[in-house]
């Protein structure tokens, strides 16, 4: 186990990066999906379940955590990693898109946000300080400045005002991060909207505070795909090569092909587990929604190639069934479908890279989820 | 793979049988017990975790296998067996009492009952001959036959009322089931409410009609448990000795360890998995609850001696955590820890019987019981 928090780069092909995020709790491989474990869970999985599907970080949301148990009470527990069963690396959000999202009352000012708990009610405080101070209790080994991220569409002025609020948070949050333990990492976040010079600026202003990994945030909240793709391009333009960067909350399988192909090297999404619970299959045949009367009486497993038992083993009928029924085992099944999935997509994309035929992959990938569902027999 | 039906007496210790049902799909070790499989699915289990808790055998619900997906649908599929990746025994219930207990508009005659469905209130009917069919199409090895079953206290005009007309449905039963495949067992229902004679009447009409095995139904209907005992004492003086018995829909450990030494060899019961999904733990202390507020900080796990590792590697404090969060994982959890203690406690027993100390197991298992938990150290 080293001490420090690098980013060790393995390869290009194209835009596309291959690498390690390097961390004492455990090597992240690059490009990474993690899944999202927000209330210290990942949904309907087991730990070593996710694990097992080759999941080398999860993702831990601080909004949630510090309402629910209280990021002291994790401490006092020993830490996020300890309370949830995953000795493996965490990454934390800081809680401000949650709080902007989910809270009530939000009163936003220089200092901070106050807001009440979209649970209690109970009123609380969430500075750049405070943010990281959560985070740190938590034990994360990957955290995130607080920031502004604005809805889309917002008039450029509301966009430029968050992005420099977020810049001078950055810097506070950085400061506020020096009390922490070595070997962790906390990583500034490019905001500007759909903006390409707020976005510039964005990323200039990081790179002259300086941080061991970069965030992309405020993208996928509505906007079209080639518009996030082009805001990926200029921001990482201006990112260094020798720094990790993380595309917040993204996405769709395509979404995150086509983002790796641009040089973006970490993801989470809810999409993978929240679809596993409503009835959405995620295939290399593209999305199946086995809710659909037609899966009730075919006997296929949803990819009987899938080294994934919960697509390989059991039949469309029968998950049909479960879902029609509302049984936990459906959310179970898919959402270990789902995961699996993606993290073979990403194995897939890594292999890929790594032997210079990312496009040809690309392109692979994406006629499967074209050709669609194989149709069943007879 | 043998192809009969058959009971293995392997020994006794005072009441306490233990033996072996044998079928063509296996072997159920006796005192056995039948975590419940209501739709296909034991709620929050994958089918794999429930096998190796060490569970011969599962029960299925007619009423609602019949409703959704429906048996002719299953049979089309190959069975319930190969439906829910159950390749082991399967016992079900007739759909009997669950008609008398969830449908709307019932209407009880000679030739059976007709009801409407409590999903989407479709009229059905089912008469001892469909109930049998039923049953066949699921592929279940070990059936019931139709019976009706009087909520207690009833004046005993009723239910000798109701344990007649069982048993004419018992006659009728045993016939329709003349067209199964051979391997299969259908068992008569003892009824006859808490009134001894009844039961006596019951017993006696069903032996000499003569099947593979004896169920006892009607009981843990409200009644306090000496009245249970105390019928099942009536019933199994008549029952054969080379025939298991089983007890409907019973019940609490301390349930089961009483009617095991009156020589009961089969169980059911919604406990482990429902308590499961409602906080509460079975263990050798007893139940505990992790809903309360008491468990918010304790870092230690259920019961670090246990083989189950819900119970041994997760904290009381996570559980707690997610249960107030109503998270899917700690229904999973509780659910396989109450699972893993009810097949550990028959484990116990059959050892216990088969080193002819029963009596005292039962004395250490009722101490610990009453011991309750452990307080948390400091």
């Amino acid at each position: 186990m080293t001490e420090a928090f690098s980013y060790r780069p393995l390869g290009r092909d194209g835009g596309a990066r291959l690498g390690e995020v390097i961390t004492p709790r455990g090597v992240v491989r690059t490009p990474a999906f993690m899944p999202v474990g927000t209330a210290a869970t990942v949904k309907a999985m087991y730990p070593e379940q996710v694990r097992e599907l080759g999941a080398d970080i999860l993702l831990g949301n601080t909004y949630h955590l510090m309402l629910r148990p209280s990021a002291e009470r994790i401490a006092e527990l020993g830490g996020l990693h300890k309370f949830m069963r995953w000795p493996h690396p965490i990454l934390t959000d800081s809680g401000g898109f949650q709080v902007m999202s989910l809270a009530g009352l939000r009163k936003l000012t220089e200092k901070g946000v106050t807001f009440r708990s979209h649970i209690d009610g109970a009123y609380h405080e969430m500075s750049p300080e405070r943010s990281v101070e959560i985070q740190g209790l938590l034990g994360s080994d990957i955290q995130m400045q607080l920031d502004e991220c604005v809805k889309l569409p917002s008039p450029p002025e509301d966009v430029a005002r968050a992005l420099r609020l977020s810049l001078r948070w950055a810097e506070r949050s950085k400061r506020a991060f020096e009390a922490q333990p070595p070997g962790r990492a906390l990583f500034g976040i490019v905001q500007g909207g759909d903006v390409p010079a707020l976005r510039e600026e964005s990323a200039r202003g990081l790179v002259d505070i300086g941080f061991p990994g970069y965030s992309i945030g405020g993208l996928a909240v509505g906007e079209p795909q080639h518009v996030m793709l082009g805001m990926i391009e200029v921001v990482n333009a201006i990112l260094p090569q020798d720094k990790p960067r993380y595309l917040m909350g993204v996405g769709t399988p395509d979404d995150i092909i086509e983002a790796v192909g641009r040089g973006v090297d970490m993801f989470d999404c809810v999409m993978p587990t929240r679809a596993g619970r409503h009835a959405q299959a995620f295939t290399r045949f593209g999305k199946i929604n086995l809710k659909n009367a037609r899966h009730a009486d075919d006997p296929r497993p949803l990819d009987e190639t899938s080294n994934c038992p919960a697509a390989r083993d059991y039949s469309r009928a029968y998950l049909h069934h479960l879902i029609r029924c509302d049984e936990m085992l459906g959310s179970m099944l898919l959402t270990w479908v789902n995961l699996a999935y993606y993290q073979s997509l990403m194995q897939g994309i890594r292999a890929a890279i790594a032997e210079g035929r990312f496009e040809a992959f690309k392109a692979e990938v994406k006629e499967g989820w074209a050709r669609g569902d194989i149709p069943a027999r007879g």
